[in-house]
């Protein structure tokens, strides 16, 4: 694992910034003789894709993945699979306003310290942008899990202080995608208020994993829950992880959190699927939170490249919140931690 | 980064069981000539050591370590640096009674899932016992970090439902080691209660880097976050983390949780010290959360290897809560991260 | 390192099969703010290109580099930089009598061995196509090593049997690049001879490495001698390689191998520039065998994939003599592995 | 692949001095529940060991075994094996005269440019001494593969000039184990002579791998020739490697140099059992070239820390010829390779 690099068996390399040439994506380590199914990994990529509700960007690409190498006759080779999609709409020029300004909760100013320069045209690779080529990889992920038998699926538990209570029921539901929609309308009109007032939200994102074999992840360094949690860590707007009751789960005593056995399995989960680091064969179940997306219209203060005070306000086109679109994107890391771990554990491949 | 060995420039391969001949470590990738002082790396793992108060296991090991390689005349040579303590307190007849039962909320169902066999005498390279080797060197990791300014501090914030409100001010204070001291008696009583009950306690730790330069981290994948939670979530009990406002900051507007800046820098630290996944130079802040220990004496459902439901109570020495010896396992791990990425950036280095 | 990558710094991703739609590369790990010298890169690929002169394939490829990333305004951002090769020339149809079957020499046989199918349009990844990309890669290498005044050259010591005695003096001269000239007519004379005959030629090449820095790779498994041969040998048709005086200093006696010193230096160079591991200061040499290369026209027994006996006879565009052509190889293979240790001495850079 | 760890899957890692108080390995990647041959592995060093014959060094190590951690009841628990050898033999006095002085054809003068300090009692990590714990981690690595029917074995093809013609037929004998002992009287004269001399001998050591079955290595970078060229490299005193005809393969054409096949398989193996970097299920074949023992008692010219010119004569306990004593060196680094490799290749596991 290093800085573009995720997976120890099933490498993901992703390259590209939001306002060059084109983005990508080269997996090294996938089996050979899988089938590659492309219009499952399009369909991914457009549920990532801005431009199609009222609540995501306006910013209207295309998102076309095509496939350079690795894949001969709709089965992958065994070789690296290199996929691209090209940046057909970028429009620098609505950027050169803040070409040396530092946006508020962005990475601009932390980029331009790692790398002493910056291109100012977006965000380079801290772009939202780049986790188009995770999703893409992440959708391979998932053809392969499903042959085990492996599904996941991701939806929204709260937005602001709006949480929905109850059962997590996929399908879940348009426009929200909510873990279920008892709240979807409160929520909407939360949105539409927030855009009124320029204004962003954020929330918290819960995954299920279904039917993971127990026995995947490490006793020390590489468990389940600490490769699962890099994964969710490493997009932009994640600031915190917890699995099964988390941070609840400080509250109980180990007579009531402890999950306890009988000849059945598992009588509770509050583990969220993971012993010791290991999984136990119960549903894996996360729970990540989403700040509010940074980029706002609203005046802020920040400073330029000098040092002086200026203030801003993000034109463009942003979104109110990320949420929706970060779904796809939070099951495509957890597909990629899965799948790694499995290829890790030689009893199963 | 894998099953045993953490970080990519100061790689440190713990090794050993609890009740082996001995758990050791070895540093890989230390520069030289850094000076090496065998009397604090004691004292970090002195911190650790069980059986000093009556909130920890009376289990009595003086872990004392021993250095078999990479020092000459009290300074690095630029070549592993081998560490090993002996375990000298096994007791291995304390756990024949649970040799083929599941202890619930440990790792024994899902060790013998991924193994196929178990040493059943203790938890292997689950047991606590495992971090004495990363306190070694993260011990190691403090003392060359500190030559860059920087400070590593963790204390508890919360117990159970206590919550400890106000400042985090080091240095902290036996035999609590709280955030600030006061809920301490409050605390203490609850502990004592506890114990009474057969029961066991979790809790939240804190934890505070100061004075990391900005630039440390990457923008995609080795975002310093991602890696400061694949690094905390590898230690045992872990269920959660969160950095700066965490969890709140999903309830916050954008305008509320952006970091603004003036002249002066940052005019808040919500993001607690990393943007875009680069540290910013402010205070690096996150919060873990401590499931309740496990081995708890109160009668407990479980099954045996045959899947035969019994019920266990677990005798032995125990610690009804894990806090305050996990705080300088905390502070270790964060040492770790943050040395390996400081050492990334040939900047500093 | 793995199946995919070479370096552990400056790490080199290449992907790509000869008869896909691109073949390319992704580096990641390349300092940020490098001028990016995008003819110099081209210019080494077109050593590289067939169909130049009457000694190589008549496959006609422009080669022509595209750049998807990394780079901004003629600078490398730090990011990874993906860099593509259009394949416009594949000519399938050419291949297809041979879709069956095992061409001696080549990695058919192991290739559907390991993978259990094979793009059998072309050699996929074991094709000499692939080094294009490793050409590109090794052409930055070279500008960034070039800035610390280190300076790579290869030629061809012998072709056959025809060892060319004396100097190594570049430039080397079209066509041959030859070590010096003395015996190019006598090769030319014997390249026309094994065209008629319809069969190949192989030979030593020699590259010499200037101006390296004492004190870069490891005394145990990272040395710079390891490192170079795996790089070395990883080029398809390589067979042995060899430092300084090499398997002839098997037959001196230790006085007269080792290199002694006087207080201006190393009185010889037989060890070629490294020690222990560790580079000297001195001039790095090494010669590596190229076995002739295996596609001829000439009629060989072979199988099929069903394991009957069949004639074959390669018809297509083939190189009679491959070295020329991998000279730019080896030095690109050897500024990747100089450039990787160099980065890793953090006392550089 | 680093500075002190060898492999991907069955990763090796050394530490330890030649004057420390111990040398070790830590084996990470071990499949769980392999019988572990203690007895095995102790009889694999004790042919390392120095003292045994008049060709070897007088200095009297027992090189004892001592397993730390990973085996329990005498098998593998699929966690980390630790192993030490403590050094009980150390003579620290004996190296006091050359402190400050390189000797010629060591690591002396590299080690001290790389690390800028040194532990001038021995050789450092430089010293052959570390490889006794590759021999360890090797036997281990042995005992696996044999499980799979693959047996290695290193013999001496030449001694100086005095090459041995003829087969390679094991059991070799001793005192040298030739490849055949047809010339073993010869070799013990010069051996005499040239202790006599105060000089030293190298060789050539031959090493093949039988039973290999067809599949092993990548066809770009992990080529299994590129990979046991990289192990074999980084043995202290080799100088090259060649597989199969190697540097003779250069005078061949193509029609004599590839592997012609029929319905019965390969008709000829100059190859060495490697195509593409892929194994073909033929008899894998190497030769290493040692350079003479650089250590000798005769004078040579050398300089001091300072840039002085000093004359030295090394006294102590060194070996006139090093062959013997690294045949089990190459073995160990071979069925390294050939194990990671396999354990790559998920159909074999």
């Amino acid at each position: 694992m290093n800085a573009n690099t995720f997976g120890n068996n099933f490498r993901v390399t992703t390259f590209g910034e939001s306002h060059g040439s084109a983005i990508g994506v080269v997996i090294d380590g996938c089996p050979s003789n899988v089938e590659f199914d492309l219009p499952f990994i399009q369909s991914e990529l457009d549920r990532r894709r801005p431009g199609s509700t009222r609540i995501g960007t306006k910013r209207n690409e295309e998102d076309k993945i095509k496939v350079l190498s690795g894949v001969f006759e709709n089965r992958t080779t065994g070789t690296p699979i290199a996929m691209i999609i090209e940046n057909t709409d970028q429009k620098s020029h609505d950027y050169s306003s803040i070409k040396d300004i530092y946006r508020p909760g962005h990475a601009d100013f932390t980029y331009e310290k790692k790398y002493g320069l910056r291109d100012y045209r977006g965000g380079g690779r801290s772009s939202g942008r780049e986790t188009a080529a995770r999703v893409a990889a992440g959708a391979l992920a998932k053809l392969i899990l499903k042959s085990y038998g492996i599904e996941i699926s991701a939806a929204i538990r709260s937005v602001k202080d709006i949480y929905i209570e109850g059962d997590f029921i996929p399908p879940f539901k348009a426009p929200l995608y909510t873990v279920n929609s008892t709240k979807d309308n409160e929520i909407l009109s939360l949105i539409d208020k927030t855009i009124q007032e320029k204004d962003s939200l954020g929330g918290v994102i819960e995954c299920h994993i279904k039917n993971v074999m127990p026995g995947l992840g490490d006793p020390v360094f590489n468990k389940a829950d600490a490769v699962l949690s890099y994964a969710i860590m490493s997009i932009g707007a994640v600031k915190g992880i917890e699995f099964g009751k988390g941070f609840e789960a400080t509250k109980l005593y180990g007579s009531q959190n402890n999950d306890e056995m009988d000849e059945n399995g598992f009588l509770s989960n509050n583990a969220g699927g993971i012993l010791g680091g290991i999984t136990n064969g119960e549903e894996i179940i996360f729970k990540a939170a989403f700040k509010p997306t940074p980029s706002i219209a609203k005046e802020q203060k920040t400073i330029d490249k000098n040092g002086n005070p200026v203030k801003i306000e993000i034109k463009g086109r942003h979104d109110p919140i990320i949420l929706v679109r970060a779904l796809v994107v939070v099951e495509s890391m957890a597909a990629l931690s899965i799948l790694d771990l499995l290829l890790e554990n030689k009893k199963y491949v």
